[in-house]
């Protein structure tokens, strides 16, 4: 019998439930037990593990978070830990490892496959960054809730003739700005790949107000900055442990520089953790079970040192060192569509 | 002929195109003609008047917002003013007007009132703190939101194994964290009504702690203040028009804290200007619709210097005057409901 | 140690799991054990009954359905039923029983109160017509879900001319087409109270047509029916356990009569049981949570044989004799909102 | 100046309205003047043709439905009709047509191009059965309203220990039922590209059933057919104008069969119009933006008879022949993943 471990690391994200559930429900066709690692690779360092039957992955299809909990710990930091993973590995008779996470999760991943231990990576980041593959669950629904935020401020942007700032996840790319911004109409979106220029920004706000829409909409990505100015960001910012700007950051610096240039209110919103939460859309459930099945499939080839991946329609398997390697920043075809409706 | 003049002050809250239809389609089957007052008083002021008709409220029932736009303008800061807006009154035929808004629109309103001009008043407040009538349209919109955006953080605290704080509205009264808080399965609630210990809360938080359940939310009313600290959280805050803290506020108060305290992340998430936008919910679209029903019902009987209000399950008339002098806490049975489910 | 046994009867209905918490966490801080009966009295004759901890109510409150299970069992259909139900009231230990239910639930737990059974009521109806509560959790929930059908079905018939019926619950009262019709915009609400007259239907929808509105919205009770022509639909119908049409009813009624009075094409809707599934609105979690508070209280205060109940803002006891004695129609006073709307 | 005329033919569907705002607001960039058909080619014939400026589609990429209305005329059915399609384009100085439609409504443009109008096309099927597409606008957001009511039904489905039937669209091809099936976590989904048969459904259910799983939800697509019987469904079957069965449906037959088979309750629900109507999803908004901005780019080009499509994630152009020519019916890969959970 194949005993198959499941971890989740880095921060959460929808549809890590639906990779569980799809790794256990294929593992059971294929004759594995699966057993689950509390936590991240923490749990395998301190043998936190426990069995994961059918019954375990029941209901968690619809649901946020991760039935597993996340960390990230890093076992490599450690000499001593490393070992203790080993020991871990042998100790709970484990065949093979799903590792479900971001850079740093599959950094590990791809360490310990190096290492000979049998290792399948499912790649996860709500910001869509991941370099190996087309799209990552999460993201769609991330994009749906920033655009259901950018429906509302709409209404209340318009009823005061204001200007609302909406900064939104998306610290080394601006995926989720750039989606969600032409998804919900934004008349200026700001990303990280484009340093931005208050003057243009202040132009295509103006011209509007002249053409007589008295309010708009800016979506800015928390890692975009102003050209030239990274520094006035930064003095006034705090991060949290994702390297996330969290206060003072670019859109109250935007909130800021806007007001003095523009004759109008100015109001910003940070979306923050309200991003990463909730039920999966439908779009991600699907993604997130194709990913489970296949890394599932994954092991019963023994094609280990693998992530699954989405190219075009179709998932497919590439080395976790890969995956690992690329930062995936926005297509500039796509955001040039968003420029087409700036300043009308 | 009686034209009747319907303008909306203050900020804007869901459900307020469902009382401006409702005025127009009700005055219709009353004989009356309807005008739009733009932007509130000011509109009145600067005689920024147009027609409203059946074809004008088609299709705004489910609309965020106000289609008549909004301000904050107090035509009495300036004689000049309360001048130019009764010359208005006279040029455009108003024979009545219908004000809705909060404190400020309804002061205005008393003191045309008191000068003969004939006013009828719908309360608006997204808070619910206005004393005359039970509920207002608009906050159970925004707890609906609210309670959505505690369900999303949840899914991320429990994964996380994290305190989550949320602000949310709530300057002098804790209505929405009261009622969202229930809600939502809120672990503390903290609303203006009731200067809040650290302590407790820590011992709160703690005691679940301890029962296994490694992660709470806490909501917080953006007025929320410690005991004997407010000059703590002043320091840092920073309002904005309508006095809401926005930045610096006791959400981040709270999250700094409770983290020195507690060995556990703890994370804020400021819901701000989301929580009043988007289309209403069933409720409000009816609330909303009944006052306007009655507002109009309120003019054909020339019943004037009213208010509409909610009392029980009926709407009744009563003087603006009323409504205006007193603002309405949480009932005090309904929080302490809140506190059975803490610690648990 | 007082052992509180809790059980859910009659069809599912958002808020059951709040209402179960709210039960057990109160019970808890009056010092009771709870258990939980499963699938209504039916698990009480058969002996079904499981220990209810804090655990166990753990996530619930935000879920659709009961985690009790349900069923329609009427154990006074069978002597020796109502024997194996004492023996199982004294087998476990039960000192008093919480059951939530509509009429048929509460009438048995009416009969066993006068057996000396300690019983406490919870008044449940998605239908909202239980006579002594103003409102019942549930209701709201059903409304929200039928409003957003209508919001989505007005695009559809807005495209493409079409008057749009739509069947929604409500077999005996018209309260869910009434205020989802109200908050939808509809241009016709019929409901079981007020058999219609189609030759008045056709007028208003010919006269909004006539004005340039070229589509419509019906909205009618799974209940109402056509002035004399009762036996028209009756033919037709196929009626499922709650006695609720399901086929042929009178949505599709509605549908070929107008086609043939109006030379416009008509569509039905049947929204069927999605209006009782989900996660409850934020109202009805309130509304459920107190509810159960109060059930917990009265079994503190042994005061036995009563039914909570909402009566304007406040939760009040009555005999659970007069919940199920009447059936609570529409208000006729908000009905007649709806008509202000008609034809225009 | 060149005029671009826009209509929009067929069924409704969500995002039309963010393809005619993406035509015109792309246009005004090319130097474009814009007009709008009103009710598909209907509008041509009849000559009911308007301005469409930046002002007319301020507002609608939230929208579903289409702001020009739609109709299912065929001019080629009629020779005069021909010739006053052809009139009108002289007539408003038409450079350019936009149809935006199914097979119906590009057949149509297909014909026209090849007597040498200037013609462009954009696939609308919220089926997503359209051959030269990966994916339409539309089809996201049914997908995810099917979901939305699938987790609805599985509250009702355990709290009832009942088997659910879903009956969604699809006539040709099973789409829809397969991608909602699957995010909604479905116990069986039946397709028209395979015959069912009712042991093998029947064989899933039991085996669940005796795995403590008391309750099912199978989704089926109105165009799935039992094996041998498709004369059973088609005499209790009634269709309306686009051939879907709405009444006496494989939804209903299957209610029928299974209870017949099982010792269980079977509930049906036939989700109908509201698959079409509403708000596009974010996703939907991108496609249909990014397929208006492709229109409006060919028009440039003079690239004609041509339609956009997706193929992977880049917008290409296809010969609108080719698009009408083959029905693509569900991807077999995708359609097993679902099997993977069935009876379990």
């Amino acid at each position: 019998m194949t005993t198959v471990a499941i971890l989740t690391g880095g921060g959460d994200c929808p549809g890590l439930n639906a990779v569980i559930r799809a790794v256990v429900r294929t593992g059971a066709k294929h004759g594995f037990d699966a057993v689950g690692i509390r936590d991240g690779w923490h749990g395998l360092v301190a043998g936190n593990v426990e069995p994961l039957t059918d019954y375990s992955v029941t209901g968690i299809l619809p649901k946020g978070g991760t039935i597993l909990g996340t960390s990230r710990t890093n076992p490599f930091k450690n000499e001593a830990d490393v070992q203790r993973l080993r020991d871990n590995i042998r100790k709970f008779g484990i065949d093979a490892i799903v590792a479900i996470g971001g850079e740093d999760t599959l950094g590990v991943a791809n360490k310990l496959s190096k290492m000979g231990i049998p290792v399948v990576g499912v790649p996860k980041t709500i910001d869509n960054d991941v370099g190996a593959t087309d799209y990552t669950f999460g993201f769609d629904t991330a994009v749906a809730i920033v655009t259901e935020a950018i429906d509302r401020l709409h209404t209340t942007a318009e009823s005061h003739h204001r200007v609302m700032v909406v900064e939104v996840m998306g610290r080394h790319a601006g995926w989720i700005a750039t989606v969600a911004g032409i998804a919900g109409g934004a008349d200026e979106i700001l990303i990280p790949e484009i340093p931005f220029d208050l003057d243009v920004v202040t132009h295509h706000l103006r011209l509007r107000y002249e053409r007589g829409k008295k309010f708009s909409i800016v979506v800015v990505a928390e890692g975009a900055q102003p050209k030239g100015m990274a520094e006035a960001i930064a003095q006034s910012a705090r991060t949290d442990e994702f390297g996330h700007v969290t206060l003072g950051g670019v859109g109250n610096y935007l909130r800021d520089e806007l007001e003095k240039r523009l004759d109008m209110e100015v109001r910003v919103t940070v979306l923050g953790h309200i991003q990463r939460g909730g039920s999966p859309t439908a779009h991600d459930r699907v993604l997130a079970t194709r990913f489970g099945v296949a890394a599932a499939d994954l092991i019963k080839e023994k094609d280990f040192g693998k992530m699954v991946a989405l190219r075009g329609n179709d998932i497919v398997a590439v080395p976790i060192e890969e995956a690992v390697a690329n930062l995936k920043t926005v297509d500039m075809d796509l955001y040039k569509i968003a420029s087409i409706f700036y300043g009308g």
